[in-house]
């Protein structure tokens, strides 16, 4: 903590306002990673004290992180580092390979794991014949600690015999398997959360959720997964590059 | 609607359900743009005597459709196509483009156009200096008649100097001022919408709504357009290709 500070350097005299300054800073050190999730920002009163600036310049810059929910403050005792995870919406990554670049620990939970009869729209989406069987995941996945996506995943039973033999990572299972999903199309939809998954992932009941809904592609263009991640929206940055 | 249905042939000695099949064809009907934004579909009724199928396989297809929010069913009055844009997360499109390229008409109808201060994000996100001012752009973006979205740009007032000036498509009038935003990066967030913009969208307050949050740069780096749109998101489909 102590370090990220020391790489603050504050332009009294520049046409940026102070606050501005530093919450510029204070946002490019959170993005590298200088902080794990859920760490304490320093306080005000630290900030004032290590960079020379008003109390209110350092609320005000801490009211610009807290506007862009890079941090929150939790029952008054402090401001909290949210964990926030740049997800680039045109890589097929693996959840654990992302969070462990990023610095936090991944881990898995399961909810569920078990054959059972397709949905007509799991049959259309896997080109299931009528009495083919899938294999369903469900799973909560963690940062640190904290819940950042659920997770429902659905392959059809003949590449997935025994669901219960998939570790943490399923995308390490398929690899080892020969069933490599190298290509997938992801469709992005904002849900209001149940009060099932409110519940599983501490938030209010009705809270927006993402949902990515990702349809994985074998080599031989074969659909192999179908995945629904509802993610903690206030925890992952979606984000894409575009060009004309 | 005649056409669309011409185009369907269901194999009745097949492996896949009969139900599945006219559902498959349905959505690649409806994909394929032969229906317009709220037109009705073929009823029940007539789908079974077009088609010589049971009542029962045309429901189950039509509950296909309904689950996937393909189609809808209001006062009980028919079934209509939910209007629907598929939009690359990769493309810097203009929405009017889009909206053209798959038969849609499209319009906007603005909610305020004028000069303002910039908060501080805006300050940060489009890097201006204390004394700049910002154009802000408040609109509804319809398909059809139906809105889609609603979308808040703000813009360097030394680019826009009158807010009026700007006819239906920003990007055009960009593009003729000389402005393209030639490379952008997108967030993508869910939010709840706030009881204003539910009234603007026609949706129940709380209702989560995509949120594209997006920071468009002109050739040489300078950002010159904030802008958050809040998607309908029973309307878009937005959709990312993966690779590893």
């Amino acid at each position: 903590m102590s370090d990220a500070l020391s790489h603050i350097t504050l332009d009294q005299n520049g046409s940026t306002p102070l606050y501005l300054q530093l919450a510029q800073q204070l946002e490019s050190a959170i993005h590298a990673g200088l902080w794990r999730a859920e760490d304490a920002l320093p306080s005000e009163r630290m900030l004032c004290e290590r960079l020379s600036i008003s109390r209110v310049t350092a609320r005000k810059a801490l009211d610009v992180l807290l506007a862009q929910k890079l941090i929150n403050r939790t029952h008054g005792s402090g401001t909290f580092i949210t964990p926030r995870l740049a997800m680039p919406l045109s890589r097929l990554s693996s959840f654990s390979d992302m969070l462990r670049g990023k610095g936090f620990t991944p881990s898995s939970q399961w909810l569920s794991r078990g054959l059972a009869e397709p949905t007509p729209e799991e049959s259309l989406r896997l080109g299931l014949s009528p009495r083919d069987q899938v294999a369903r995941l469900k799973r909560l996945r963690r940062a640190d600690g904290v819940v950042m996506a659920i997770e429902h995943s659905t392959l059809p039973a003949r590449f997935v015999p025994d669901p219960t033999a998939v570790g943490d990572s399923l995308y390490a299972w398929l690899d080892a398997a020969g069933l490599s999903v190298v290509r997938a199309l992801q469709h992005v939809q904002a849900v209001n959360a149940t009060p099932d998954m409110a519940a599983l992932a501490g938030l209010e009941p009705g809270t927006a959720m993402l949902r990515l809904t990702r349809i994985g592609y074998q080599v031989d263009n074969t659909p192999i997964e179908l995945t629904d991640t509802y993610c903690r929206n206030d925890y992952y940055d979606f984000i894409a590059e575009l060009r004309r």
